[in-house]
């Protein structure tokens, strides 16, 4: 065991760059105006144009998604650790599979859109990591990067290019995909001994303070997400627009479901730090279509009713009937609200000028998403299940002393700054 | 008491669906061309010239202030997370009230600039909310973004439309306005039974150390703020030069003055914190004027001395005298540097090529500024004294607890991570 | 002693506006064009396309190095906001220094590259901070910002306008030279006291949460700090990929590193924190050449192995033998992968079309760097060592509250949120 996890990540990189070195070639200038759908000739610069919506994915990614992961109260090393671990793969990963699939097998020209892309691949993975986060090793989660993103980079070929499907701000391909991909991981992964908790299995208050520094981030670079790659012009502009306005809707309804359904009509921090970002989830779809502005708030409402009554009803029902441990609730922030999208963009695309063929391919994009996620996630959570990973027992969950050295002591003694006063010599 | 809260978040988001429906639509390339202040013609992708900084302003606005407002030891749930909720119904309210009022009723065609003045318009209700944090309900803040941003709108264009100033940076619009108003309201809402401070008003070390999370995004974006709405070209490109330039000044200024005012030179966080943002404040409204680098750092300095002398002798003065209770000290931070901002607009003016009447409409601005705060903070606090708003007792004030699902236990029981090796199985 | 402090930081900031008033500027169009070395003619608004690199920078200096330096368990608030403090005087002062001698004496024109050079000045004193952490006084910290950066200045003059060496994301000027400036200074302040440690000199749990906020906005931002100053075009978006690619790299190895060499293959904190990112550092000064995207990722992996050896092996022995006590271990982060940096470079113009000389103007270049930088430093820690510059006593070293008024109590009373259900009134 004690040299698995180092020779696997050491292997897994040598790999990389191996791949690297057959596959992936810089960017020439003029490759560069294609890839950005500029028709016109322009200058050199412009791929500087993308790189400030680039820079808003990667900080949801690395900082939005792995603070977002902080709130357990002995897991927070491994929430914001293990997260840049599989992020760093997958991004890596996720440039070769995507840009084998899409360039059909040609060297590939990294650019711009290809980071894009690859930090869009591992959020697939991250969100899948918060269905099994606390219960799994560090080992386990780079299989499954390496599956995942394999099998995300096939459903999201077949969605773009055979169904030709819109999913702009990915509500199928990645929402949807990564809630199911992992429910179906923690369903093959549950553990009977967890059935009635763990007492490690919650948060602390400045843990949740933590969560909410990953919570705002993704909630303001959302609308860079759903936009970063949308078609220049008009469907960018409106990506942002309806982005934005679906998650302030969601917002003010999430709070007030929030405290419809609590005790005493308090407000729930498991509510707030995720059911505000369904919005953005939901949007995803047809953010860069002409649904006018009021329909954006309207679909983030929506979701932001579904996540919560997801969070209070679902996820203790999938823990106690179907067996289905979801530590951070990922059916209700991505599951349930990337239906919804998928749903929309539907409706969206019925509403407009398309033909019933466009609404199937739509319809078949959601099938497609879902469908090989519960595929891919269950065969990814039989080759977990070996015992050969490195697996911390149940007693060990949701605890980084298993994988990490952490301050033996508690967070201060009892003198903390309690001396008198210090002054400086002379 | 129950229903309250919840019926009148969603009320409101049902409202602004409505208020969507009616008067917002796209924007057209045509008008974005227009309100970017473009005069030939560009490619359409032209509007994510101003994202980024939109994006920088959007930081502040959730991310920044909310951090800033964790500061208190058993408060730092509201301060985050009603920060959130203000700003997510601010945003589409603003976008509403200033669009109504600058397309003189005509459809609102909404782009990146309607996004940056909506959320513009939060901000000011967000520096009030500083001035009532922990003193006050849920469903009061909604009640008073809804007033605060629509005298706001009204200030903003008579300051605008009829006075012409200048205020790129918004040191008197959205800085003196939001703390002006924000002490009336605090002054109605006076607690005697708080006038010996609460046990529960201060600071835990890891609390302030959060809030200096909002104080660094608020310092390093603050350029994009003062620059986001000023002209393209050389304007927009002076706002950044001296706000940067004010802000370096006014930290090396705020530090010197903490050390100098505190027993025995010692620096004090509150300080720290807050004034180091003062630079930021008071050059916005010549922000964008050729005042010269080394003024803006003058005006930076003097902004500096200002504020930390403010929260040394003015709070205390204010709770105690004038019977205003200013949690977070905005008029240390927003309002005296707001005010010097407009003094230095009236100065900067008057030393250029402008004649006199110019100075008067700057002036007027200034005084327009605070006299409709005043009289708008006070109608809004009287509103909000009304005893039906769900308002915490003396007693409960500063604590999450009366309004969110809290963590029973402390940070970390006594054995926290003192157990023996845990190893991974197998 | 008293008044030492705002004294001198008063008399700094004066010193600053007078300088500014005397030789800085304001850009003009004609400038700004000439400097983001575009060629035609373009439109007016061209300077906001570096300014979200710049802003990145901005965030990494200010909230990237200052929260990677809140890990000590009572040191938060100096690591914090003493960055904030240094990078504040170095702004100003970098730019002065720089761009006179830059501009040979003439009148400076402040742009967003000076902006972003000035940013960059600071970064030196900020890496060389790390190593004296918690045993030096603000006062010192000033006299070292303004020795440093004229030091640093003189070494990148020499750099790029003598040997005309290639160093763009500085892996030379600003890596190795502000780690062997910072070791020299605290090879001279090397405290004997503190030869077997500091019960003081230790993170705990959320200590380390708070300096991941700055690991990962270092990481994620690191590509626009290694292209901010690249030329326009292929150069600049290769310095983007090639530092992306590295640092992906980068964090697998560290992983797998740090594995390896920890007890029973736990991962350490302080290596994930640092070692993440010693990719960034290395491939800088190659960042904008043909290196393909695989070397990029070794040299990001050769990185990650030499910082996680340098932590494990090199800092105890540089404490115990060199007498050097390295807080932060700067040199595993900077100084180390620094070296690999300007080793890379030259061996990257070796390999392309360049000859001796330019391999020689290359090592010339990192043997300039270390060498100024341990002069520099070595002067700079005799002059901090004159005992009147506030030093705190061993006892009180890695301690806020000997220049900070800090929380008296500890996080939180043992009754925190622990009474009965709070409720609003009414």
């Amino acid at each position: 065991m004690r040299f698995k996890f180092p020779l696997v990540a050491l292997g897994l990189e040598v790999g990389m760059i191996v791949l690297f070195g057959l596959f992936v070639q810089y960017e020439t200038e003029q490759n560069t105006l294609q890839q950005l759908n500029i028709t016109k000739p322009t200058d050199t610069g412009r791929f500087l144009e993308l790189y400030p919506l680039f820079q808003d994915v990667h900080v949801m990614v690395f900082v939005g998604i792995g603070f977002l992961m902080t709130f357990l109260k002995k897991y927070s090393f491994s929430g914001v650790g293990i997260n840049l671990l599989i992020a760093a793969l997958g991004l890596q990963w996720g440039t070769i599979v995507q840009g084998v699939l899409h360039s059909y097998g040609q060297t590939i020209h990294i650019g711009v859109e290809n980071m894009i892309h690859a930090d869009f691949s591992t959020v697939t993975v991250l969100i899948s990591f918060g269905a099994v986060l606390g219960k799994t090793s560090p080992v386990q989660m780079l299989i499954m990067t390496i599956v995942e993103i394999a099998v995300f980079a096939c459903n999201e070929y077949l969605v773009d290019e055979i169904f030709q499907a819109s999913d702009t701000g990915a509500s199928m391909t990645i929402h949807a995909f990564g809630a199911y991909f992992g429910l179906a991981v923690a369903g093959i992964l549950y553990r009977s001994g967890l059935r009635k908790g763990h007492q490690n299995q919650e948060s602390v208050y400045h843990s949740d303070v933590f969560a909410m520094i990953g919570t705002l981030f993704l909630w303001t670079f959302w609308p860079s997400f759903n936009s970063a790659i949308a078609e220049a012009g008009d469907k960018q502009y409106r990506a942002i627009v309806n982005t934005y306005l679906s998650l302030a809707a969601c917002v003010l309804v999430t709070y007030a479901i929030s405290s419809l359904l609590e005790k005493r009509g308090k407000l729930s921090m498991v509510h707030i730090k995720n059911a505000t970002l369904a919005g953005g989830v939901a949007v995803g779809t047809c953010a860069d279509m002409e649904i006018q502005p009021q329909s954006s708030m309207m679909i983030g409402s929506i979701a932001g009713i579904v996540s919560v009554f997801g969070y209070k009803f679902l996820t203790p029902f999938f823990a106690t009937k179907l067996r289905i441990q979801d530590t951070c609730g990922i059916h209700n922030l991505h599951g349930l609200p990337g239906v919804v999208g998928g749903l929309a963009g539907i409706a969206a695309v019925g509403m407009g000028m398309s033909n019933t063929t466009t609404m199937a391919m739509q319809a078949a994009a959601l099938g497609s998403s879902i469908g090989t996620a519960l595929v891919g996630g269950l065969i990814t959570g039989l080759i977990l299940k070996i015992p050969i990973w490195g697996q911390p027992s149940d007693e060990n969950c949701y605890d980084d002393s298993v994988y990490w050295e952490v301050p033996k002591k508690r967070d201060y003694d009892s003198h903390f700054h309690d001396h008198g006063e210090l002054n400086p010599e002379v």
